[in-house]
């Protein structure tokens, strides 16, 4: 099956999004055995979407739309689809009652415009958007098919999983070849030292491939392998992953879609420990990360923002004594947060963070990027000092992950003795 | 000057490279004022790379290639501009020797496969590649241009940026448009509710153009406008950014780059007042938001993460009755909660969030989407009910600027006192 991706939107053309449906949708089609032959990008313009769908459908099966189903004006999608295919537009009760619920929902009136979003082509099959208000829809004619999705990638994805992707497998069955992928997740290592660890392994390596790519605050190692059956590309995905896996050790962090903080969660739950957090640079993302995980209330009992020297002495007990002689941004502090944190809270753990995240506050001895991590455990009280290097988003989303890193390797430890 | 950018290459169709060079020369183009119209992207295929350079040439007048100009048999962009404008590939003395002094520095033999990059379409004129082996080029032909530049962004942008960028500024001098970009920022309002209010002062404008984006947790209103001087363009979009604001009021809630976070801690710096925050659901995500604003220590103290009842109890003195009565996700406790932050960290205002973020954790009469959000300040303590749409990180964003919107509209409420 040859497919072809239409992106629409302005934006994309004005450089103010970048196209990360295509790149996804990429990845999901290939690893359905679909090849991508073209992605095409247009702007808001009904002359110039039929031209490019009349295009592609001149030379693919498959035509997948994002973007161009909102209710104003410049949404043309469907109403492109109609003019080349040459149908109506029809209402779709159910898609109706689901958007005025949604208003109803939101205590509003709902504005004329919306209606347009329950409008779709004849014959289409809607995709349901459960969160938000443009419904997508599989047209078929012939041979072909065309697949329209909205450009909000938070709605585009979960609809492309849960409907077009079952609905894609069911065509492709006779498609023999699979391609899967996987990701393993690596902090503290860069992307060079990496790639010179796992030199050897992945000299004339061709099938599964192996590529690097620097996140933020993390490095992904991404494992391609494609083959006959899903079984056997499974394997070829496994059998590297181990070589991998007992070259870096412990550096790997998580794999597959697992966050950082999952991997912490997990660990906690098993250990059935919980934990809190005393966050000074961070100021609160650490809580956020960990909090990010469903469930996490199982663990997680709450934390400190300790902004100001004040709070810190006062909510966490850290002296004033320390933060006169070592300074905020200091290990002692980093102790005394964490030890604080644990006390205060009740919990088995506490994890602190304490730098400099920039651009201001720098000064000789302490720069941008310097950043105190403490952990207080049932055994004690330690701290670790980073030199991140970035920007104040990146070094911030560095410590994140450098803290709750140190709070995987103590539980692993754990786990290990 | 019409533009069209065509990426070259099969990682980008399989979904494993994003594109950013198309996100990169459409930001470069559109500040030059050169319309881009399409994006193509395009596997390493002779006759589809072709195929693709003839219809970009049907409607643009400058095409930018980026990649296929690597040393092997599947880097083909030269030989398709060659065999589209019937032209001869030839030697460029210079380049050879660069290729050649390349490989005498890094100590190797230079694989015959490498004078392919010395190789050029007759009348080019070459772009200078000084980090990488393969030379750009620019190509014309009557009033149509092709620049020609490699795939990897780390060579292809300074190569735009030294070469491409002086010689689009020279050639677009005479036919003078400037696209001019500004974005207002609004919450609490969809998408259609805005187009309904903005309806009539956006019939038939077409210069500046408005377009709405919705985005994660607020909206977008882009104005972008045209004219031949940029102070031209920047009229035109102020004119209109008056009109709208009349229309739109405090929804909007920032202009530019600004983010929520920075705007309220703006009006806090003026107002000279101080905030901390009691999070249960965002866990910690709103002082994190405040806390990426460089300096906003001079008005966040800190805050509390109060995940369990418990702490809610012990940190924030929310009663024990409060929660077993009304529960932990209820105006009461939001409203307890941020009396006791404000008390606690001793800050002149406190806003606190508890809600219902999901998956889990829902009943019939507190559904998924249901947040309480508090506000406390020296005349008392007050609190809001919202009902978000989404998932958990959509719900967590929404309840992040509802929060920090709410101390805005406060704190503008008591600039105009």
């Amino acid at each position: 099956m040859k497919a072809e991706l239409i992106s629409t939107g302005t934006e994309l053309l004005l450089g103010q999004t970048l196209n990360t449906n295509a790149y996804y949708l990429s990845q999901k089609l290939s690893s359905l055995g679909i090849n991508v032959y073209y992605h095409t990008t247009v702007g808001d313009n009904a002359e110039r979407m039929e031209q490019v769908l009349r295009t592609a459908l001149d030379r693919a099966d498959l035509v997948i739309t994002t973007g161009g189903l909102g209710p104003t004006v410049d949404d043309l999608t469907k109403q492109a689809v109609c003019r080349v295919w040459d149908l109506e537009q029809e209402v779709h009760a159910e898609s109706l009652e689901r958007v005025k619920a949604f208003f109803v929902k939101l205590g509003r009136d709902m504005p004329e415009s919306n209606l347009k979003q329950a409008y779709f082509p004849t014959g289409s099959k809607v995709i349901p958007n459960h969160l938000g208000t443009a419904p997508g829809a599989l047209v078929e004619k012939g041979d072909q098919i065309i697949v329209i999705l909205p450009g909000p990638p938070a709605e585009m994805r979960p609809m492309f999983e849960e409907t077009v992707e079952p609905y894609l497998k069911d065509k492709t069955k006779s498609a023999p070849e699979f391609i899967k992928t996987r990701v393993l997740k690596i902090f503290g290592m860069s992307e060079a030292m990496v790639d010179e660890i796992l030199d050897r392994l992945l000299i004339g390596q061709t099938n599964p491939t192996v590529a690097l790519l620097a996140k933020t605050a993390e490095l992904h190692v991404r494992i391609s392998a494609a083959a006959s059956s899903e079984q056997e590309a499974w394997q070829g995905i496994w059998d590297l992953e181990e070589k991998i896996r007992h070259k870096l050790g412990d550096k790997i962090f998580a794999g597959g879609n697992l966050t950082m903080a999952a991997a912490v969660g997990e660990l906690l739950s098993r250990a059935g420990m919980t934990i809190s957090t005393a966050e000074s640079c961070t100021g609160g993302l650490i809580g956020g990360a960990i909090t990010a995980v469903a469930g996490s209330s199982a663990y997680y009992l709450g934390g400190f923002n300790t902004y100001s020297n004040d709070l810190k002495h006062k909510l966490l007990g850290v002296s004033r004594e320390t933060l006169e002689k070592y300074g905020a941004v200091s290990a002692q502090t980093a102790e005394e947060m964490a030890a604080g944190a644990r006390l205060k809270a009740g919990t088995d753990l506490a994890v602190s963070s304490t730098g400099i995240a920039g651009p201001g506050g720098s000064s000789e001895e302490k720069p941008v990027g310097l950043v105190y991590v403490g952990l207080a455990t049932p055994e004690g009280t330690q701290t670790q000092s980073f030199n991140f290097f970035g920007n104040r988003e990146g070094i911030r989303a560095l410590t994140v992950n450098g803290a709750l890193n140190w709070v995987r390797l103590y539980l692993m430890q754990g786990r290990a003795n």
